[in-house]
């Protein structure tokens, strides 16, 4: 297990596309949840593919509990998936020892645009780039949860 | 993903247990789940470990994706599960092309014991043992999930 513990924050200018160092196109989809916590499938790049327990709500930090599965599963339990799949393309920018990932959402969240990064703990202070907007670390309705499940009845 | 298919039947006598083949002890518990998803973590004989997702409720058939994940993994996501953790020592015994699987339930279901078969179609008539009781193929109530959950608000 793992202990996830990252800042989010909205994008309010364009500038990061100049400083992107590789990128990825992720689809990826909520098999179950309950209070706090989440199961997750993600397919990258359409080769590899991941499921995911992530266990801890609100906050910095979260259990993360990450496998590599068969991408003929995954593309399985995405069609089992409820709520929406959320596509999105990940941008990584390195600065420093520090790894921004600015996630830029198609499909049913098109023009949402989400900067993260990941910390080994909470106390420390990465360098905010100038083209981050508002924070929203903690802010449930930022979640890739929130977003799959977004107008779903009791979501 | 494999489909599982299977009957499950309440035990009437202790004559299986001239059969048994193979036993192993099994500690379990559930992650998360919704509707017709379960997921599941199971600890075997202390030394193995698997994560596994089934979809499909009720019935015979049911979809199940399992992983092999770490036994440290494990051990925490059972400290997460929710419900009680089922403890059972299952009795495999092979007759014919099919192997029972006879569960006897220790802790808060001491005293339940289930045998169940599994076949590659539902259509298939494996001969059933003379000790096998009621069949509760389909009753919800003597899923494992509904065992571990027995009791809890809303389950």
């Amino acid at each position: 297990m793992a202990k996830e513990i990252e800042r989010k924050f909205l994008v309010e200018s364009d500038d990061w596309r100049k400083e992107v160092d590789e990128q990825s196109v992720i689809r990826q989809g909520y098999i179950a949840s309950m209070e706090d916590r989440a199961v997750r499938v993600r397919i990258l790049n359409q080769d590899r593919a991941r499921l995911t327990i992530k266990i801890g709500r609100g906050g910095m930090t979260r259990d993360e509990f990450e496998y590599d599965i068969p991408v003929g599963d995954a593309e399985e339990l995405l069609q089992a998936a409820f709520g929406t799949i959320i596509e999105k393309t990940r941008h990584c920018i390195r600065r420093g020892d520090y790894t921004w990932e600015v996630d830029v959402f198609a499909g049913a969240h098109e023009g949402l645009i989400v900067a993260e990064v990941e910390m080994d703990a909470e106390d420390e202070e990465p360098a905010l780039p100038d083209w981050l907007g508002r924070e929203v670390t903690g802010d449930d309705r930022y979640s890739n949860f929130a977003l799959a499940t977004a107008g779903l009845e009791g979501a």
